[in-house]
């Protein structure tokens, strides 16, 4: 369908109304599927609105009056979250439809997912119903919206911070793993959206309304099917532009397009095809949610890069060697530094046991702030280095180390160059002092606008997809 | 040269020599490169025997009575510990060689791998006395021993339990990172080698003593250069057949082999070459210390395998997507569970929002310890199902989760079948109480003998190599 303005209010309802919400539902832990967890969901994520459970056998539910059906509610209802067995779909819907409520996500499922015939027969009449009544479903077998700032959100206790990134998901646990999990990078939301089976919105109409949100500056999507794939390439590419697309396509191998086939009943299409759309769109790719959020991190944090020329500062011979074979594995360069370069940094560093070409290995650099510092300007002058990576070292034993991680952020933040500069803390002995540390850091820093990294695996696996990002930005650009 | 029993002394010494020890260090912290750090890492380690601080300025070390030369130490040196400049290793080494000293570890760097033409000339004065003197030289740039069971360590606080597992780095850094961060993983060790330069003892020596050693049931190496490659391949493809060597080759990339000549001096080789390599032998590639950990840990905890099809059992309809999707890119199958199964399953699992097929979304087994231990029997017992991956849900509304967690140690262990099952607890949410969950039970699991993984890549990425050994290993025998 086309974008309808009507939408929009489901995104900010002053009204919501939950039909199936059970009397008989424990209030302590909200349960999937008991419908009444919606209520403690949308009460947790900080819903100001109006809420209607709707019960035939209920008079209240936590305290709300509850009606016999939608139609029975004295008031407009925006949205609709509809949890009840799939066999009960057409009818709550049709009532719905008879008092003018058009947005309707629908938790339940039971439809073609399960390949049994009936239920896909079900399914085909609720699409029916949608269409003949103009309704807005999103889903069914999906888990809806998830908007901090209207407070709307179907998992409990989702974030309440506010941010720049869209995430459109084919499947609600993503959506609630990603709300809880990108906050440890510095990533938040402007909107969540899981929307399932696609009956009637699918993610092309989402992103049709994504592209105008000016809450919207960037848009993190997990797909599995599909339905009109010239739009959704042709959307991306022109969105990419301003607002970074990145994509987990999950169904590429052909165990994961069988997995597809239960999960949204959706067609999962061939790796050959989606490499194309990769290709034409320049999306970024990514393969797991922790790549996921490692990128929309890497994008938040950091300034367009001319490229992928990566100088890595390390502490170890050995760790030096790792540096520059990973690098290469996941796209980055390391370009030896130029003898001018090298010469000057051996003014301050002892020639035995360290190494100043690149990946550079020098301990006295990541423990003495002076030396660090005069290090890193070296480095970073450098016409052929186009980001840095710095790995410092943290144990117990190194007094200076708040002093260290604040050269390097401030670094990181402020350097007139405007080259991206990264943090990785790598997990490295079982020292627990070491180990709460480096969690402690690796959320703070992100928090902070520091790209940082659990593993240099990690940190140029991601800066190899925003560099080629901005290849591919500057090649359109002519 | 060939091994020689001699040598044995190295790793059980009654008597430890510190060449280099520097009256002026502080006691507060073992500084590399300061000589004396090794007093403290001797002494942290364990280790029992007498130690001889050299040094002709000092009478008195950290309290242990100093002497000018090794020649002046009234008593048989076991080892040697050389923590000297490059330019004064000569005449040291040739003092060793006159009062009967064979074994030294070379500490002291800066030859050729400075790139330097004086350095490199003083490498060749070095090779030639420790070979006209029959010095067992164990270096230089290097760490040299860990030995938990003799107290030997030349890091500060090396875990003094004991292992299986040896460890052969060419990287004195990785051996300390190895030892630290194995114990993660429950990888504990018999014997820990940095063998940096190789100038006279390389890894086939170590090799040739590690196969004979009865502590010793399973051998870890990082390598960046090998001397005798055609002697190494043999090596490795005999003692692979009773104990599995698990190799990490620095350096395979271009950008790698760079980095290998500035750090060891090396001659990386091609990676065409190193293919053919882990063809013939059989012997485990992994590409980190975090997949060395992994896959140890693995060979550690399980029986043999006879295949590489795995069913996975988590929560979530994208989460068993992904699943599918990521065992596929890691070489693992996920086959499609028979009709029978899926019809036992059927009759105590609920049809709409879960997946009986393979992988398994079933939140109400995860949720339910009885219906769990239905599921788990009946998915174990297929015929076309190798291996087990189990993904528990991690949170606080959980009440039964140590239960769960019991129940799923005791089918790891004790199920009847054999069959590998393993336990992922992947990163969900930023609940810090999940969080701390997941951290310890990821520790305190596989010290328990039960694999546990981080995140499913972790898990199949292990899994698959292990069942590739295991085919090899059948082929092989026929």
């Amino acid at each position: 369908m086309t974008w309808n303005p009507e939408i929009e209010a489901a995104f900010y309802p002053k009204s919501v109304a939950i039909v199936g919400a059970s009397a008989e539902a424990k209030r302590e832990g909200p349960r999937l599927g008991g419908g009444s967890g919606f209520i403690t969901s949308l009460e947790t994520t900080g819903f100001k609105g109006r809420i209607y459970p709707v019960n035939p056998r209920a008079d209240e539910i936590y305290g709300y009056k509850a009606y016999p059906k939608v139609s029975a509610i004295p008031d407009h209802v925006d949205l609709v979250i509809m949890s009840i067995p799939a066999t009960a779909a057409p009818e709550a819907l049709l009532d719905c439809a008879s008092v003018g409520v058009k947005n309707i996500h629908m938790f339940t499922a039971g439809f073609e997912e399960t390949g049994n015939p009936e239920a896909v027969e079900l399914g085909k009449r609720v699409r029916e119903i949608a269409i003949n009544n103009g309704l807005h479903i999103i889903g069914p077998n999906c888990m809806g919206l998830y908007v901090p700032e209207s407070g709307i959100g179907t998992f409990p206790n989702l974030p309440k911070q506010i941010g720049p990134v869209a995430f459109v998901s084919q499947s609600g646990g993503h959506l609630n793993w990603y709300s809880h999990y990108g906050p440890n990078y510095g990533v938040y939301f402007s909107k969540g959206i899981s929307f399932g089976n696609a009956y009637v919105l699918d993610s092309t109409d989402f992103l049709e309304y994504l592209e105008n949100d000016s809450q919207t500056g960037m848009i993190c999507m997990y797909l599995e099917g599909v339905k009109d794939g010239a739009k959704l390439r042709k959307q991306v590419q022109s969105i990419n532009r301003n607002k970074p697309v990145i994509i987990w396509k999950a169904g590429l191998t052909a165990a994961g397009t069988k997995a597809v086939a239960s999960h949204t009943g959706s067609l999962a299409g061939q790796e050959a095809v989606w490499k194309g759309f990769f290709a034409q769109t320049g999306a970024v790719q990514v393969n797991s949610l922790e790549e996921m959020a490692e990128t929309a991190m890497t994008f938040l944090c950091l300034k367009p890069t001319r490229g992928n020329r990566a100088a890595v500062v390390s502490i170890g011979g050995g760790t030096s060697v790792s540096a520059a074979d990973t690098c290469s594995r996941e796209g980055l360069e390391t370009p030896t530094l130029s003898s001018r370069a090298q010469n000057e940094l051996r003014k301050f560093i002892p020639t035995a046991g360290s190494s100043v070409r690149n990946p550079l290995d020098t301990v006295s650099g990541l423990r003495n702030i002076d030396i660090l510092e005069r290090e890193l300007e070296i480095v970073i002058a450098e016409p052929n280095i186009d980001m840095l990576i710095l790995m410092p070292h943290l144990d117990s034993a190194h007094n200076g180390l708040n002093k260290t991680i604040d050269l390097l952020c401030n670094f990181a933040k402020n350097h007139p160059s405007g080259k991206p500069i990264v943090i990785v803390f790598h997990s490295f002995a079982n020292d627990p002092w070491e180990a709460e540390q480096r969690a402690r850091l690796k959320v703070e820093l992100p928090q902070k606008g520091v790209a940082t990294y659990a593993s240099l695996t990690a940190a140029s696996r991601a800066l190899a997809r925003f560099a080629q990002y901005h290849r591919i930005q500057r090649e359109m650009k002519g």
